[in-house]
């Protein structure tokens, strides 16, 4: 960093001028809506590894470059390749049905057969940790905790815990699969899916997510007393290993261009839905808002970066792998914003930034206020998930908070789809990030990045 | 009918009180809501002659029998069977990825490899009706008309118009197969399948439903003005003719015991969902109203039939096989009010009857008001589908109307489970159907049931 440590980092009059400008006119610019509806149209689902990932680097490099970016680059992120080839299920007994359900990321597949067993229900992830393994043993473990809608959707934390530490408890208990109630907070019957954690070689069992619907049903099963039997069909698993990329486009900066401010979305998507939501949207926003700094007569100070992130629903891989990349340069990323909890507005800022640079993200929050965007000066923001780990290194963080109210119904089901995007919160999220971008890139002094300079501030906002 | 014509049909106040009774009862009455729990968890889907189609009839029956009715018996029905054994289509160009759909009932399947053609659109039945047959030939025709939620459910005349009558014109413009934007006001990614018009032996085409989300895909592929080429594979069609049956349940009234006011639902569902608003709990209100009735010290002077007909779904089948039983007797079916639009609350009384009945339909009308149900005595009010065919035969009728903002959300769809029923409206529809069965089986005249009575008043509601 240029300056001393203990010198404020400040923004000029001047800067906040031109962020205000670019603030009213995102308010009217659809790049953003335009980006989103092309990659969800023309490319689709963007299963990491899958038959699409090629083709969406490939879509987005052109779309960069099109949108007349100084520079555009891939930077290779490898990874287990993961295959979805198709799932179902039946309630065998006492009441024959069938089962609305998606395998989970990672999951293994059933045996060509499928597996027949009871099974045994537990109403959250602590009584499915309290059961004793022979209670489990040789059965279908059904977790059928319920998350609502809340702002910051924080319920996501119980649905994500049952989703990605269920499965091995499960495994390690004995089990011969795993059900979970979706992670989600509609009563719609479309499943929501997502990564759990299995690795490649390691012990795993048969996981999947029912829909809200369809656990509802299960549930009412098990009350009446009857054993019941399901019968599952998954057909899944690793296969290899994928090199796919990181896909990034700067925009030069005018005086310290070796700095940069980053932002961004991840380029892969859950295979049901097209991927609007979780992420395009984070993409789109970002493209539009760097596209109207392009726009200015003068390019800001630092350079500004775009980032379509690799492979992050299974594992946060091309976050990792920048992270490993710019670990010693560090520094050099003065301060990461990512969106990934889809395009409804932003109503929080929160920043995880050395002392000294406190009033600078003051003085953007000031910015963004006629936003409807509310400053919360005591809560970390570390920039989102994709940058978790440049955080983790180092990176100094700021995280522009969307409304999760409806991203849960959503998210990681086929319901993400272009039509969940309402294109003035979208427009919202444009001024928000234009704002941010603009003034990282101008501000005179850093927020704080260099190696390990967060290390006692880990985990999630 | 045992009064001379002329003389205005009246209820007495000693049976107006007792009508207020059962409605107050009934809002604290889950008779309904057990009774739709309990057919919806342990038979689930019940397409008409699918393989619940037995199973539906014997859980009615034992119900209905537990259910302390009189008399509970089944009378034949015969229609043609028709399977969904499975569908699934793609885009091939330009941007390929997968649709989600579903057949329509009665569509013919694709040969085994599919049909591959290209997408001609047309955003609505009036637009198909228009094109040159040469504009057609050979291609998938695709008609994208939109819905959107009203109180009363108007659009779904545009939506069924589009599924029922437009792949007949189709097939005789010599189409390869027929897509629509789901006839739906949500923007799920749930299809919503439903009836067309094809008989067994006549021409047609492959048909079926795309998700709103997958319609709007189709239409922004369209708009770029490339080819658009599909594939659609459906397997599914005729498969000779079943024998299913209405099951009738009966009160057996205390005075004119042949004479009798009926209502019910229909047992059959779309398969895809379980059959929770469509129809599950038309029935299930009808048992909780008649319930209640059962509960009074002593049956009400006509007897009460609450009716659970076959095949609705594909052609009234169960409606119109009653009308041919009871066509010469109809003058004892007093009048019919059946429920077939959900279980969200009914907001709007009307009905179908002599005039010297008007004043007697204006007695019931005035102790449902406190519910929240308006009189309008100039709409028709013909009793509903399953009635229609009836009511065509000289049956009165009489309709409460369900809300339907939320109906056609889910109507048709895999959404269609007992999650969308709220126990509260629920009871309200009891109660309203409990105030119209008592009042009706109690009136001192008829309401001009005789056979030919309404043959100028025919239609929808
Ligand atoms: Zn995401
Ligand atoms: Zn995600
Ligand atoms: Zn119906
Ligand atoms: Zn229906």
């Amino acid at each position: 960093a240029a300056f001393a440590a203990g010198k404020p980092t400040t923004i000029a009059p001047a800067d906040i001028a031109i962020a205000e400008q670019l603030r009213e006119k995102a308010l009217r610019d659809d790049t953003a809506w335009e980006f989103t509806e092309g990659l969800t149209t023309e490319v689709g689902p963007r299963l990491a590894a899958g038959p699409n990932d090629l083709k969406a680097r490939e879509w987005v490099t052109a779309r960069f470059k099109a949108l007349g970016f100084d520079k555009v680059w891939s930077e290779p992120v490898t990874f287990p390749k993961w295959v979805r080839r198709g799932e179902h299920a039946e309630v065998l007994a006492p009441f024959p049905q069938p089962l609305s359900l998606l395998a989970l990321g990672h999951s293994p597949g059933t045996p060509a057969g499928g597996i027949s067993a009871e099974v045994v229900g537990f109403d959250s992830f602590d009584a499915l940790k309290a059961a004793d393994p022979a209670a489990v043993r040789g059965k279908i473990v059904y977790v059928g905790a319920r998350m609502h809608a809340h702002q910051d959707g924080h319920d996501y934390g119980i649905g994500s815990q049952v989703r990605v530490d269920g499965p091995p408890l499960a495994t390690q208990k004995g089990a011969a699969a795993f059900l979970l109630r979706s992670a989600g907070t509609d009563n719609d019957r479309l499943p929501h899916t997502g990564v759990t954690r299995f690795d490649p070689g390691q012990p795993a069992i048969p996981a999947a997510a029912l829909s809200s619907p369809d656990a509802d049903q299960i549930e009412r099963m098990l009350k009446r007393g009857q054993p019941v039997r399901v019968k599952l069909v998954l057909d899944c698993g690793f296969e290899g290993e994928y090199t796919g990329a990181n896909v990034i486009a700067e925009l030069r900066g005018s005086k310290t261009p070796d700095q940069h401010f980053v932002m961004g979305g991840h380029l892969d998507s859950w295979d049901p839905g097209t991927g609007a939501i979780d992420d395009a949207a984070g993409i789109g926003i970002s493209v539009g808002a760097a596209r109207l700094i392009a726009q200015l007569p003068k390019r800001p100070a630092r350079s500004i970066r775009v980032v379509a992130f690799a492979n992050e629903e299974a594992g946060l891989f091309g976050g990792k792998a920048m992270a490993e990349k710019y670990r010693k340069s560090i520094g050099n990323t003065v301060l990461g914003s990512e969106s990934d909890a889809g395009a409804d507005r932003i109503w929080k800022i929160t920043a995880t930034v050395k002392p000294e640079a406190r009033d600078a993200i003051g003085q953007i929050a000031a910015v963004l206020k006629p936003l409807g965007i509310e400053y919360d000066a005591q809560a970390p923001g570390r920039g989102g998930s994709d940058l978790s780990a440049l955080h983790a290194v180092g990176m100094a963080g700021l995280s522009l908070h969307q409304d999760a109210t409806r991203y849960f119904a959503w998210h990681h089901t086929a319901n993400d789809t272009l039509d969940k995007i309402d294109p003035e919160q979208l427009r919202q999220n444009v001024a928000a990030y234009a704002v941010v971008a603009y003034l990282a890139a101008q501000a005179n002094g850093d927020f704080g990045s260099a190696p390990g300079a967060f290390a006692k501030d880990q985990g999630e906002d």
